[in-house]
């Protein structure tokens, strides 16, 4: 895989530590120390300023701004994109002593330390400034999101003078001067400041877009409060601190951010009722409460969410901030607001949310926060229209789903994964069928699921075709998951969700049918579904073609993949890594080699479909051309590995996605996190050794335990009630927090779940 | 195939001629009025200026201008295209009379005519203007390149007016303010000027690739002749002509126009030297004696390239202007020039060439003018270094030659045209191939063809691969000359050429090593040539895969076609054409609909290589899934049709060819001739109608007569003799024209022709 970890923080089981502070690493910490509340995402930077390497960067679900691509002439291909945007520095902070500000980069320092407390979602850094005289500053930062009200920050800076008294100045404010990083331009208008008593605001409006944000702060310091500085898109207050030595000095900042996705505060008046509201907000707050909820909050997070490894330190720290990471990005705060690729830590890949998020986010949530679950379900549900609107543009009928989006529009200007790719439509599908089989919300189903369903049975019925025979219903010149092989016909995932999405539409009109006929009336009237379509559907996924060899037992990738020449991915050299910069772009698409699978996928997606032989063939073909150009790809095959019982390639394919970040795999790190890898590092515990499965009518679990380990704990919420399982040499240790009775089957034997722990042999 | 035609200029043998001016025809007349001479080329438009919709063109062989595009970040996608350029308008006119400007847009006027002789190549217009008190002027315009001296071209121009006298203004002059269509810009600076008693100079440089044009006037007038007006990237000089009731006076300008593809002229000492020298070279010559050079020039030309049709006088008016054009933008008078697809008519296409060269030009003139064949090729043999470049951005070794090109690097920016077409270099191994079968020229073969053929087979050796059984070779992720099938696997004629294009080069190795040992030796220790390699493009010349049913006798386009989905083209509606600007793009690819025949075209190419049966099967096979996007289609499949005794089809598709641009079939003629489609037209007769067939050891012929014809004749140039053929009821007369003994087959049978005509009856 040509991948190798990168080891800098410090091992700890709760914490992220990093001690020191090497430059190198700059924006990697950044990303890496980055919070996030699912409304709102700050990354780590230095809020002092810092002249080195950075990306200062704050975000804003759903807060976008676009730009305008070169016309292709083609019909389909789009000429408009949208990227999340960098907006204001809320943090915005300068200190200066003596004439000197405080900057790692120039500045003389000694004992940094910066910590990220997963326990409580807190951040803090400190270090001692050493002045050009000698003099030394003791500074400690502390910054933590609410994660009870979304729109709510908090910074508290500590100064002490160490071994001098005097003068100490500190500026403090709002700055909307920062710029996108991937334009190169600020994306922001500010039009309108005021300024009170102890607190300042500042009104953005994107360039383009017409949305906005509206920065508030309240200050609290015990020092001689100074005339505000007001820059253009800036807004400063100074503070002089009578510095004491010895005696610390304490500043708090709270921010109250609005950020509106409609049209902005147009009008002054509205502006100023705004203000005096957010200062009222504000004045009600204390910092003592704020962090308390916040801690309480993530106490209760932490109870039924966290997994537990002993003996393995190094993963124990990879998976809680991977656990951490899932909360932050998303906890089911607003409807309609998406996970990007890179969650609210970077700007790489605009922001946009991708199929990623019902194949490999949605399960996390599924069993950790099922109202965050549906949720991300309802961004599908209020985006039907756009998904209808690029339907029509591609020249089909209902839904086709984007591959990459903000808004629901398509954001993907690369005509070959946008208009060939059919995942993301048939992801949508798998999100609302996996969600219902886990939760039994049948109502959700039925009023937002079934509308998304029928549109997206009439659009595979519009983009698939017969074959020449008439024999075969299947889908021509598209992408699977695998990138590597670009245009083809009768991709086997493809097909296969294909005819899974029909057959669930079916089943679902079928079910309205009986227990809601008036609304299963209402529906099919609204969307104007008549009985002769839905014939349609039911023979189209009868006549799927799904292609598979009898005699090998191994499912064809697409039709010829077999034939493709073959590369033996063992010979091309490490320097050759990532294909994409050293490989001419064509010449990847050439051959058999796998950038993630697609067989195995599909087979993990619908495990209990296939047997566990045809597992083991598909494995053992599909493996060895697999590069895993990915993030997403090693726990698929980590989680496969498991359930074969190949130990060692299980534990092999997991250590990547737990540590991802925090040992910078990809080089890249630095650019934000690998937010759906994170996601994936979760499944690969629980569906990898947990074996747990989640697509039949019970759960299932066949847990085995890594040699590396002495033993493991996980807990997935089930219908108002929590599994807890934990397993070690002696077995499994499995029972549920309310005792509600859930039906489990355990290597293949069902038992009832009790509050009690039932005691279970490890079986492989 | 939704075309039909616009008939708008007077029918005659030899003229185009339109009479009355229709300003909804004024870009497409521009275009059917252009003239050029291969060095050089003007659309015809109205030198005395035009405030109507216009394109006023002048293109230079070779001249071009470059644009940075934007970075794909993928390595072999181009990020620089390079487009011929619109140069000054050196034919600058403008006339007052009562301070009114002759402008056919504003003015009234009567008996306009425009006519184009192909005999002469001279084009006139005239007209009567109508001034507003009622005045009339006559304006008669005469123009015509020099085809022996190619820098050289001239403008007349006669004024008379008709019914009264007073003075009338004309100015004169050279104008670098053009702005090049396609960018919006002008890519033009003026660094020179110079003004001399009876002469300008203007010297203008390319924005960015430091190319120039010096534009030298001499003017001959019985005129008042008055100061020049100078203004940005102009020079005018004003003449006041007394003009006299019914009296006529002429203005003449001549013109030498001096192109510099490699640096300007930088030093302003270099630009006097050649503005003397220009003056006393334009002195020389005279109006007459230019007029007489170019009327001897064509009729020479006419003498031994003349197809004559009897009972047909649209085609007649059609072939003869097809043939007039290919010579005009072709002669063989430089070496290393190219055909752009538009010829030097327009800016469409970039002015750039495509593989159309040597498949569809190149034919005309192997048979026409041997020297022009030769120059063609030796372009590719001067671009063979960038050839090589592009090999190395694309991941292959050896050279790969552009699909679209200027100065020999790739221009275009489509990854899956430029990346994926293997067909522009086979096409330059089979253009040498051809050229050598017809002329036996083997010591160009030898020296210029053999370094370009490894280079080539080194490129197929390292582009194509091997199956997954390792037991065929071919070619994966292509795109064949039918651009609707866009990525596919061991397409039937990528493969076939490919196979092709080594077995020559193993053959032309080998007569090199019998016939010059030493120059053998040489060449392959220059290429680095090893017995090995020799030994391995042998090895997959053999094991080449060509996809072929041997139940129906059908070659199958590309691996997997004869499954793909059914499309009946003769159910899309009309309105969906062009499907380009009405289907989405990637809907196009889904089908086995054809652009343009792949495997038609293969066994045109190599017809001999195949049976009839073999033809008529794959003819009635893929006929009906073509839809002849590309205008090239139409002449294919009449010639094959002809071949079969279809003589309907034969006709049906044979009448687009001859008078694509007369009629302005595409509805695009206004952005210039489609060049390429022109020399489709002669091949639609001489290989169609006349049945020759040049892949053989020995010319062939079998003549059909079109129901609708009286007769027909024409001639082709085979070495050093002209040969002489004439169809009508009566048979088939056949002759040379020097009775030098050339062998020929007619209906498969043996001949010896000579000057005296042998009459065989047609045998069909």
């Amino acid at each position: 895989m040509a991948k190798s970890a990168d080891i800098y923080y410090k091992v700890h089981p709760w914490k992220i530590i990093e001690k020191g502070f090497n430059k190198d690493y700059a924006r990697v910490s950044e990303s890496v120390f980055s919070l996030g509340n699912e409304y709102m995402g700050t990354r780590g930077y230095f809020e002092e300023g810092y002249s080195g390497d950075s990306l200062i960067g704050n975000y804003f679900n759903g807060i976008y701004e676009a730009a305008e691509l070169e016309k292709s002439g083609y019909k389909g291909i789009i000429d408009r994109t949208e990227f999340i945007v960098n907006s204001a520095d809320w943090l915005y902070t300068r200190i200066e002593a003596d004439g000197e500000a405080a900057d790692l980069n120039t500045a003389a320092f000694r004992d940094f330390e910066r910590v990220l407390d997963l326990k409580s979602g807190i951040l803090t850094r400190s270090y001692t400034w050493v002045l050009k005289s000698g003099k030394k500053l003791r500074l400690e930062f502390e910054r933590f999101l609410s994660m009870k009200e979304a729109e709510i920050a908090v910074q508290r800076i500590k100064i002490t003078p160490v071994d001098f008294s005097g003068e100490i100045t500190l500026y403090s404010g709002i700055d909307f001067t920062q710029i996108h990083h991937m334009t190169g331009n600020c994306m922001w208008n500010v039009t309108e400041a005021a300024s009170e008593d102890n607190a300042i605001s500042l009104l953005g409006n994107t360039v383009s877009t017409d949305q906005s944000l509206l920065v508030s702060c309240l200050f609290q310091c015990d020092c001689e409060e100074k005339t505000d500085y007001k820059e253009e898109k800036k807004l400063v207050r100074k503070f002089l601190l009578s510095g004491e030595e010895g005696k610390t000095a304490e500043f708090t900042k709270i921010i109250r951010n609005i950020s509106r996705k409609g049209t902005g505060y147009r009008e002054k008046e509205e502006f100023q009722k705004k203000c005096r509201e957010n200062s009222q907000v504000l004045k009600s707050l204390s910092y003592e409460k704020l962090r308390e909820d916040t801690l309480s909050w993530w106490e209760e997070t932490w109870r039924d969410s966290d997994i537990a490894i002993e003996g393995d330190e190094l993963n124990q720290q990879g998976i809680r901030y991977c656990i951490f990471q899932m909360h932050q990005t998303y906890h089911g705060a607003d409807k309609g607001t998406i996970i990007g690729a890179k969650g609210l830590t970077g700007e790489a890949y605009s922001g946009n949310t991708f199929w990623d998020t019902e194949a490999y986010c949605l399960p996390f949530y599924i069993f950790n926060n099922t109202e965050a679950a549906r949720h991300l379900l309802e961004f599908r549900y209020l985006t039907l229209p756009e998904a209808m609107e690029r339907a029509k543009a591609l020249d089909c009928k209902g839904a086709f789903y984007p591959i990459a989006t903000i808004t629901g529009r398509e954001c993907c200007s690369l005509w070959q994964h946008a208009s060939l790719q059919l995942q993301a439509s048939t992801a949508v599908a798998y999100g609302f069928w996996h969600y219902e089989n886990i939760t039994g919300d049948e109502e959700f189903i039925f009023e937002k699921g079934l509308p998304i369903l029928i549109e997206l049975s009439r659009m595979l019925a519009s983009r698939g075709d017969w074959s020449a025979d008439q024999t075969r219903y299947g889908f021509y010149g598209v992408m699977g998951p695998d990138e590597f092989q670009m245009m083809v016909n009768n991709n086997c995932y493809t097909n296969y969700l294909g005819k899974k999405t029909l057959e669930y539409t079916l089943e679902v009109l079928q079910r309205c049918a009986g227990k809601d006929p008036a609304g299963y009336q209402e529906i099919r009237k609204e969307r104007n579904l008549t009985a002769e379509e839905i014939g349609f559907f039911r023979n189209i996924a009868e006549h799927m073609y799904i292609p598979y060899d009898e005699e090998t037992g191994i499912f064809e990738q697409h039709e010829g993949y077999f034939n493709l020449p073959h590369v033996d991915i063992n010979k091309i050299p490490i320097a050759e890594f990532p294909l994409y910069h050293h490989w001419t772009y064509d010449r990847i698409y050439r051959n058999d080699m796998l950038k993630q699978p697609d067989v195995l996928m599909m087979m993990l997606l619908y495990n209990r479909d296939f047997t566990e032989e045809q597992l083991k063939n598909n494995y053992e073909y599909y493996e060895p051309r697999c590069i895993h150009e990915s993030s997403l790809s090693p726990s698929v095959h980590s989680i496969l590995a498991s359930q074969l019982r190949k130990e060692e390639e299980a534990y092999k394919f997991f250590g990547f996605a737990t540590r991802m970040d925090l040992d910078n795999y990809n080089r890249n790190t630095g650019e934000g996190l690998h937010t759906t890898s994170i996601a994936a590092a979760w499944m690969n515990i629980v569906y990898g050794f947990g074996g747990m499965r989640s697509d039949g009518k019970e759960l299932s679990f066949a847990p085995s335990l890594p040699e590396e380990w002495k033993g493991y704990s996980f807990k997935v919420h089930f219908k108002e009630d929590v599994i807890l399982t934990s397993v070690d040499e002696a077995g499994i240790k499995i029972s549920s927090r309310k005792g509600s009775g859930i039906q489990v089957l355990i290597y293949g034997k069902p038992y009832t779940l009790g509050q009690e722990e039932l005691v279970i042999p490890i079986t492989r």
